[in-house]
């Protein structure tokens, strides 16, 4: 079985499948009088395809144990997919390009709880893993009439030990 | 100087607003397997108005002392924004009513650490206040050309003071 450790989740490593959502090095400005700032636009939330519409929901994610068996991949065609931890806590990003899917192509990162993730339209990525223990990560996606979940799932010769 | 006791918020009181995005009492239901709880369409973004597509960005807000004079409120005409804090922080929501600003409307509400809200177009709210330090919030918003903010400012004797 392939072995993959987890590296650090970093804008530039992940920019071929998305946005990080994180403070760190983004553009922002103070709005407020001076009460807040505004670290802006961080991820474009794609949802309009097919009469879709952005939805705002919480996902509480029960703690997955390392090292993980990546056994499946999903992709939404149709929207983007946004995750933001509500608490400090790692969690577990495991992706592949958007395409044909490539076991091959597999690549994981652990993000902080200060990172979020935006998924692309067509990003392969796992289900939300939280390390941690169980951890409500705040969501934005896609609702539509179209279902719109792709599902890969790797051959016993394919499968991915991810280890963090 | 009328003066005012923020109450806990609650989707009732919050309904003339807009939503509030909370576990609590929300349609969910699980997927991946069992490994994650989906509270599904908390909250809708509304953001496609001239040319207008939501934005994720992250608010750090400083905290404000209370008891907190109300001096303005601002409102967003082409799109909803919605705030969830990202640690356990109270916050405070001060609104008034869509169309017209009546200082007389004034409500105040305290959201603790689970609760989120997001103001639908037209509602009239004051400026993030954080009160337990400074929080980080992750905002959803419409980005787009024309501007979108209309600030109404009370006079010296419809200031309302806010108690918490």
């Amino acid at each position: 079985m392939r072995v993959l450790a987890a590296r650090p989740l970093t804008r530039e490593a992940f920019a071929p499948y998305g946005e990080v959502i994180a403070k760190a090095g983004a553009e922002h400005f103070d709005i407020n009088d001076g009460m807040a700032t505004r670290y802006h636009d961080l991820a474009p939330v794609e949802a309009a395809k097919e009469q879709g519409r952005p939805l705002i929901n919480i996902f509480e994610g029960r703690p997955w144990a390392l090292p993980l068996t990546i056994r499946m991949l999903e992709r939404h065609n149709l929207g983007s997919q946004a995750f933001f931890p509500l608490r400090d806590c790692r969690w577990l990003v495991v992706v592949a390009p958007a395409g044909d899917f490539d076991p091959a192509g597999i690549e994981a990162f652990v993000a902080d709880g200060a990172q979020g993730v935006n998924y692309r339209p067509g990003t392969w990525h796992h289900p939300l893993v939280a390390l941690d223990g169980t951890t409500d990560f705040l969501v934005v996606d896609r609702g539509g009439p179209a279902v719109d979940c792709d599902e890969a799932h790797l051959a016993e010769d394919e499968l991915v030990r991810v280890e963090a």
